[in-house]
């Protein structure tokens, strides 16, 4: 099975790590790549690391240039999905990147993003309770933020085992390449490195109704996040520190065992040993452990994840497997690159 | 006034740090420089930096070297203080930046250092309520820990006021040299470029302790605190997020700008502007901002320090400063070196 | 003896860095604070570092704003400098930060940078032979590029005294501030961080004919120059690699260490030990070494500077002090800021 | 044919480069993984990146453990090889990531690193001319040192083709990764992030020698070269610029473009693109960039790879590609990771 996809936004962060993941990827075959305002140069200007397209040149993100493939992968800016989306057969297999189909709540849309909520689709987090079933199939994918995908993995067994409160804290440390190619003034390298900084914090930050209605979902009841995102000095990378209150008396880590026992990529590291960002880069893993402090009854569980591979294109990958019917870690690896 | 001063340890980080600082200061004579294994070399060798003091050679740490000093800044290993302090006369003052003498509990000392207390000194953090009378004429100063620094200025107003209930979360992120010159494999340059690591997680820190004790006598009764430090890819600096459950109905922000609108070295930004290490680098400056997550009632606190300077060598030049009866900032900055 | 100054171009990092050396000078008041686009925003949203400073706003740059002071200091894009200071009166001392004062030759001006040649100034290099002179009682200064500024004092002695043949290369990495606060693609954070990048190759960069006029200068005699600039993944500091043919049997060291013996900023390391931009950081220190590659007869200097301080800033503050008569060293410092 | 395996010294950053790559060719079982100080613990205590490989415990480094593999890599200290290779038979392909059997003058290995020369075995640069038919079916294979890649790569098209005098320039800068897992105290965090400095300065460094070799056997005469290494603030990545003067009218970038026109590695870039290491990351590319300085009539090239994948375990699995007969190619990619 030969599977020809395309990748509107070829020239972003997210484009060029689907376009990394897929050059690996055996049943694939790389058809049209697109762009906005850089349609017409060559990929090779934007994705210098991409040898083996150095001689691709990006079309305009129209829906002609991208039929006729089976999967088409869309890393557009908030808000662009739905329309293209919309110009792309039912059989075609959509997997968005973008937020726009994410949220299931269309007041959550119209709050944290505004304008007209285009609906949402399958969520690309297989490893969540009834996940994977979502996803065989479906011909929609919106794949999961970067911060949700850390923080629900994180927290998800907890919540779903009755172990904590249901009001949880999560602060996440990230690499910048989250914020996308921005020349905002506070991404320009002079600023970053050597510095931390805080932003979207107090509730700010768009993913925190994301990692609510996941948290949520599983739990079956409301679960409130307060959710920190912090900016760190490295291009890749997330580590989230997130606890609450227990409240249960089972194991925390037999709960987690069981949870992940079967994930390929989800990986509860040996008693004593703690998560880094540098084992996960450019894998398809994540890395968590979990403790108790026991002088406050507190569960705290560290996760890492690299936000451009299992925070956005290895989701996208794979769930297109799941979708797809392919193996589920074709073409995704849990093998870092390091140091 | 000529104030003599000695530096026991002035081949480590924190060493450097006094030295760059006193060279600074417009009251201060720098004598005699002492090491461990390093003494009978060249501080040139440890601490290149220091142009002024090139032709310097390290003494070996002792009472005969030290004494003869109006103040002897100790920067020694945990538990090698207590023992040269005996020897240094009582009129001698004595500015201790290790952990010796920062914690009251006895059982405290035992459970999380080990072997014995060597006693409680008075508090190089004159910004707590109190502070700063305690440290006026003292002959004997405990510098704060770096991430107890950062969490109890960030927290102390809140549980002070009443605002919060009495259990709060610390998540900090610091920079590398707060784990001194130390070359343990996970320190190594190769290891914490690009990467994001936990470690002291649920409770195991030895700052727990002291964040603990400060918040404690601040609001009059126990505070119990979740601290989590995180390792991050840069020399310098702690961002700190501190996070706790609003229980009155007190305008937070009032409360931050009253509790420091006199200090001269805490800075509560203007709204909307949000700390970053960067802006405090080499600086005696604490930078902080407040809100509230109105979804959970939440009050966020976000602060930045460098954690050798105001984390550990300013505060000690800034309680010599007080201790000495003089004004309080000479040879301190709030100005920080960036980009 | 007090002196007002203004800064014009406050909002970009050779400003800040002006206004950092300045608030640590004994002798200086700052005045008015100027700005291009920046104008009418508060310099904190800029340089949140310069607390002390954190209420004064930018005024539009124009010569009534700056008239009125002793010194002005101008940090502003290239071209910009020459109507400016032509408006200012004669006995005000214009401190020129940009590239317009430095080329003495208009063809080099016109291959170089293009457009009308505005002249050049006294060049606020004091190290290089009769440097100094030349600044005593100036009212124009041409602050030197950072490059230059490093390359020049790396091998000014061995030119002047015809050690080497009239033929030099210098490899100079640099940090990313150099590039100013800029949002040009390439120095993005995500970009730089993790990443050694060439530009300006083949003699395409700009400061190449600053450094032969140097030491073409130096040497009485043209000398050619190979330069090569390297982005390198840290904000601040330039290490330069200079290397030339031995021709003469004159020893190096000795040469060095005459040419430098007085200079209060310009330090030959002990043999064996090297430059690392770390020592020099936030300084206005010049470290340097020499050494003799004896399989080839072939000399090789490193050299470190920091490139705001040293490379701008500092230079503009030490030629100040030079023009108006007052202690060169006032206000600078040659203790950097490490680890 | 699926080849069987072994690594020895997998617990540093070699071999877990080594084990990155091999867990990724199609045709390799990896067999018995070995240690010095470290045999009896886990590998992931040291490798937490390489989670398909978290069970294996490492054995210690003997003849008997690694007997019975097709081929065993070594990544040993330097002078450890030779007396493993005596004990493993004839047949089985031994790839040796170290220095021992690299340079051919026993003379020269006397000089650079003492005690007795080793011989010299097949070099595993395929890309020099004759450097492919030289591994053909070789047993035993000394892969390069990672500046001696990238230099030779750099220059070897030049003195080949007579375009250049016989003495070059070269400047590298290089990632933390090339001085292996070390707790030197100059390769500490604190130290290198935020700083350039140099080292092995005036022909010091022991890859000088095989830098020589190289270029001296392309050109046919001897060679001299001026190498300066520089370690920079990243953990991977080696930029080298090279320099010498022109004596020839040839067009250089047609002498390159004809030198590697078929080469899969080796990728010259598009006139007015230079090469970034993170364009490089973790793959086994080359890219370099030609161009001349015409004030001079010099060279100047441009040369990015990854110290530990061309530079190192890369090379070892091309040329162990090549002596079996496998595709050159199998298992290594040209896609690098970037951001």
């Amino acid at each position: 099975m030969t599977v020809r996809i395309a990748v509107a936004g070829a020239s972003g962060y997210a484009g060029g790590e689907l376009l990394r993941l897929l050059l690996a990827h055996p049943e694939v075959e790389i058809g049209a790549l697109t762009a906005g305002g850089n349609a017409g140069t060559a990929l090779a200007e934007h994705q210098p690391h991409l040898l083996p397209l150095a001689d691709r040149v990006l079309a305009a993100t129209t829906a002609e240039v991208l039929a006729g493939h089976d999967v088409v992968f869309l890393a557009l800016p908030h808000g662009a999905s739905a329309e293209i989306a919309a110009q792309l057969g039912p059989d075609v297999l959509v997997v968005d990147c973008g937020a726009d189909h994410r949220l299931e709540s269309a007041q959550d849309w119209a709050r944290w993003y505004g304008g007209e909520h285009a609906g949402h689709w399958p969520y690309g987090l297989p490893e969540l309770p009834g996940g994977r079933d979502a996803l065989r199939g479906a011909t929609r994918v919106a794949v999961p933020g970067c911060y949700p995908t850390v923080s629900s993995l994180a927290l998800a067994p907890a919540v779903a085992a009755g172990l904590v409160e249901d009001e949880v804290t999560v602060v996440a440390a990230s690499g910048t390449s989250g914020a996308g190619r921005s020349s905002k003034p506070h991404l320009i390298g002079s600023e970053v490195m050597g510095s931390l900084s805080a932003y979207g914090v107090g509730g700010a930050h768009r993913h925190t109704p994301e990692i609510t209605q996941n948290l949520s979902k599983v739990a079956g009841r409301r679960v409130a996040v307060s959710f920190t995102p912090v900016l760190a000095p490295l291009p890749r990378g997330i580590l989230a520190t997130c606890t609450a209150k227990l409240v249960s008396a089972q194991d925390p880590r037999a709960v987690y065992e069981k949870a992940y026992a079967d994930e390929p990529f989800v990986h509860l590291l040996p008693e004593g040993r703690w998560p880094t960002t540098a084992a996960v880069l450019a894998s398809n893993a994540v890395q968590l452990q979990v403790t108790v402090d026991t002088d406050l009854d507190r569960l705290v569980v560290v996760a890492a994840i690299d936000n451009l591979t299992k925070g956005t294109a290895g989701a996208a990958v794979q769930s297109m497997n799941i979708a797809l019917g392919l193996p589920e870690t074709l073409g995704l690896s849990t093998a870092g690159v390091a140091p």
